[in-house]
C-alpha cells in the first residue's frame, strides 16, 4: 500500500464525512483558512522564495516568474478570493426536481457532493488556495497535485489550509496536496478508480493531453480555446471592428481570446484592409488566406495563412483572416477547426443570428459579443475551477454547480415492484 | 485513413446536419424505421437465423441463445418500442435556464445533442435498435459497435434502419454499425477523441472495464449493481420482508436487484430466520456473517460470508446477509462495499431516513422501497440508454435527457470587456 493509495484512502473517508457538514461549518473552515494565511504570510513567502531561487537558478523566463511569485498584496489577494467564495451560494442539497410516480413513489435529484476531485495544474501557487477551497464550499475532498516548481510554496500553503479545516473541527485530509511532483505518481494518481471520481486538469495544452490520454478515472477536460469571430455581410462594421479587437487584444493569453477571423465575401474589401489596419496598429501579426491578402496592400504585410493556422490556439498577438462565402461556410469553417470554446457573430440578421446559435458547436455562442465573455465571473458564476471543453457533465465555465452531481432520493411507503 | 475514421467523420458531419432537423423531422424518420422493421421481418429473421446457427455450431447456452433470438413477435415488439419513443417530448432545444447580466447580455443554457455517441454493447440485437432510436430523438448521431454473436442481425437491422432514414429525407450517416467485430477495432473506436463525443459501453463488468481502462474518449460507465437493502431496528417487519424478497428474487439477473442484507442488531434475532427461511423457499443460498450464522438454526444451512461476498454483485439467487450495529455501520459497510447504485433503507424513524438519504453514495438511495425501481421506465422517462454508475454527466437511469448536454447561448448588442 503506498503513500498515494493511503492519501487518497483518506480523502474518499473525509468526502463521506463532508456530506454530513453544513454551508455554515463549511464556511466556517473556509474564514479560518482565509484567517490562516494572513497570519502566516511570513512563512507562505519564505517557502515561495525557496522556489523563486530554483527557478532563478534554472533561468526560468520573466512571466513565468512572476506568475510564481508571492507577495504579502498577493496572499491578502488569496485571502480576499477564500472570503469572496464564503459569500457564494453552497449548491449542494438543492432538490432540482421532484416528482410524485403513480404507485406513489416520491422522487427527487437532489445535488450532493463530486466525493472527491484531482486536480492537476502547473505552476500558480495561488491555484492550489483556488482550487482547494472552491471543492470544500461544494462539499468535496480534493487531492492536489501541482506543478514541481512551485512544491514548497504548495507545501506551505495547504499545511496552513490544513490545519485551519481541522481547527473549525473538519477532517484536514477534505484537502490533500501529493508532494511527489514525478510524473510516475502523477500518472498513477490518474488511474485511481474508486478513490477520484473526477479529475480536472488545468493547464496549457500538453498537460491536458496527457491527462487525457493517460487517466482511466473521469476527466473534465478544460482549456484550450480557438475561439473565431464572424463577421456577416449584414452587420455594424463599428461594432464588428469593436468586437474583433477586444476578442483579440484584450488578453490574448486567455483561451476565450479570439483567433480567427471570418469575413462575409460581400463585405470583405471593405473591412478586412481597415481590420487588419487596426490589428497590425496594436501590434498584432495577420496571416491571410488567398482572397485575404488579395484584398490588402503590400504595405499591410499580411503572411500567408496555411492550414495549420486555422487550427491553431495562437495565445498571441497573431490572428489568421480568411474569406467565406456566406455563413454556411463560417460554420462550416468553425465546426472543423474549433476546440468547442468560444464562438461569435455580428450580424443584423435575425435567421443568421438563429442559424449560428443553433449550429455552431461549442460551449459558447455569441451575437453581437466578445468571446472574451466566456467566465465564470463574466456569466454570474462569482467564481470558476475551469472552463470545460468537452461535453459531458459541464460546458464552459465551471462554478460550484459543476462541482456536484446528482443522487435521486426515492420516499416510499413500501413499495415494490 | 482507415474505414473507422471514413465512417466517424460521416457521422460528426451528420451529427452536424442533425442540429438543423426539427422534432417533427426526426419523429417521422423514427415512424418510417418502424415500418421498415415491420415490413422486412422476413429478412430480418432469415439474418438472425444465420447468427442462432453460427451460435449453435459453437454451443451457445440456452439463456443465451433466446436473448438472441428474433420472432416476428418480437420484430413487432422492436417497432413497437421505436413507436414508444416517438411519443417521448424531444430534449433539444429546451431553454433550461436564462439571465440578464448588468452589461445587458442576455446568457441561456440551451440543451443541445451531444454530437456523436459511440455505443458497445454485447450479444442482443434489440440493442441495435433501441440505442439508435433514442440517439436520433435526442439528435445525435450514433456509431454501433455490437458483439460478433448478432453481427448478422445487426447489420440487417442497420441496412433498414438506414435506408429509413435516408428515405425521411435525413442523412444515412446519422447512424453506424461498425461491422468488423475485432478487439482492435473496438480499441480503436474507443480512442476517436474529436469524432465520439462519449462513450457508453452496455454490458457485463468485463466489457465496462475493458471500455474504463481503454477509452480516451469520455465514458459513461454504467452497469453493476452490488445493491444492498437495511433494515433498520426501528421498521415494520412485514414491509422489511416484502421489500427484501422482492428486491431480491424478483429479478435477481438485474443491475438493480439486492446482493446484500443488514440487519440491525436488536432486531436480528427476530428478523434474520424468518428472512432466511423466507428467501431459502424462493431458492436463494444464504452467505451470513458469523452472527447471522449463530442466530440461524443448523438446518437453515446458512453458508459463511466471507470480504470477497460483500463486494460480490451474485446476479443470481444468492444473498449475503450481516448484522450491524445501527445505522452508521449500515452506512460505512455500504459505502465500502456497494458499486454506487441502488441502495435502501426500512425504518420509521425519521432521523434515520433522512441521514441514509445524506449519507450513502449511491445514485438513488431509497426509504421504504424496493432498489428494483431503479430503471427508467419506472422514473417515468419513458426509455433508457443504460444506467450511469459514474457520478459525471448522468448518474442513474439515463433518458433521452441525459443524451443532451448545454450549450450557451448568448445574446448581445455590442459588449466588450
Amino acid at each position: 500500500m503506498n503513500e498515494l493509495i493511503t492519501m487518497a484512502q483518506n480523502a474518499k473517508e473525509a468526502s463521506y464525512k463532508l456530506t454530513g457538514v453544513s454551508s455554515a461549518e463549511k464556511d466556517a473552515a473556509l474564514e479560518a483558512i482565509a484567517q490562516a494565511l494572513i497570519n502566516n504570510t511570513d512563512s507562505i513567502i519564505a517557502a515561495n522564495n525557496m522556489d523563486i531561487e530554483k527557478a532563478k537558478a534554472k533561468g526560468m523566463e520573466a512571466a513565468m516568474l512572476d506568475r510564481l511569485t508571492l507577495t504579502p498584496d498577493r496572499v491578502q489577494g488569496i485571502a480576499d478570493a477564500v472570503r469572496e467564495v464564503i459569500s457564494l451560494t453552497d449548491p449542494v442539497g438543492e432538490v432540482v426536481a421532484m416528482w410524485k410516480r403513480p404507485n406513489g413513489l416520491t422522487i427527487g435529484q437532489q445535488r450532493v457532493p463530486l466525493g472527491v476531485i484531482g486536480i492537476i495544474y502547473e505552476s500558480r501557487p495561488n491555484v492550489t488556495v483556488d482550487a482547494a477551497v472552491l471543492c470544500l464550499k461544494s462539499g468535496n475532498a480534493v487531492i492536489l497535485r501541482g506543478g514541481s516548481e512551485a512544491i514548497h510554496s504548495n507545501i506551505a500553503l495547504m499545511d496552513i489550509m490544513r490545519g485551519a479545516v481541522e481547527s473549525a473541527g473538519l477532517d484536514p485530509n477534505s484537502m490533500c496536496l501529493i508532494h511527489d511532483t514525478s510524473r510516475e505518481t502523477a500518472a498513477e494518481m490518474m488511474k485511481l478508480n474508486g478513490y477520484i471520481d473526477v479529475l480536472i486538469p488545468r493547464g496549457g495544452a500538453g498537460l491536458i493531453k496527457t491527462v487525457v490520454q493517460t487517466a482511466t478515472v473521469p476527466v473534465i477536460e478544460t482549456g484550450t480555446g480557438n475561439c473565431h469571430v464572424y463577421v456577416d455581410s449584414d452587420s455594424d462594421s463599428q461594432m464588428a471592428m469593436d468586437i474583433l479587437i477586444n476578442a483579440k487584444v484584450s488578453r490574448p493569453s486567455v483561451c476565450n481570446a479570439a483567433e480567427t477571423l471570418l469575413v462575409d465575401e460581400p463585405i470583405a474589401k471593405e473591412f478586412i484592409p481597415l481590420a487588419v489596419q487596426k490589428l497590425v496598429k496594436k501590434g498584432v501579426e495577420v496571416r491571410g488566406c488567398k482572397k485575404t491578402q488579395d484584398i490588402c496592400s503590400v504595405e499591410a504585410n499580411v503572411k500567408p495563412a496555411d492550414e495549420e493556422d486555422f487550427y491553431t490556439e495562437y495565445n498571441d498577438y497573431i490572428i489568421a483572416v480568411k474569406v467565406v462565402n456566406g455563413i454556411d461556410e463560417a460554420i462550416a469553417h468553425i465546426n472543423k477547426y474549433n476546440t468547442k470554446h468560444s464562438e461569435a457573430i455580428v450580424t443584423n440578421s435575425y435567421a443568421k443570428a438563429q442559424k449560428f446559435l443553433q449550429q455552431v458547436d461549442a460551449a459558447a455562442v455569441y451575437v453581437n459579443a466578445s468571446t472574451r465573455f466566456t467566465d465564470g465571473n463574466e456569466f454570474g458564476f462569482g467564481a470558476e475551477i475551469g472552463i470545460s471543453n468537452q461535453k459531458i457533465h459541464a460546458r464552459g465555465p465551471m462554478g460550484l454547480k459543476e462541482l456536484t452531481t446528482i443522487k435521486y432520493i426515492i420516499y416510499g411507503n413500501g413499495q415494490i415492484r
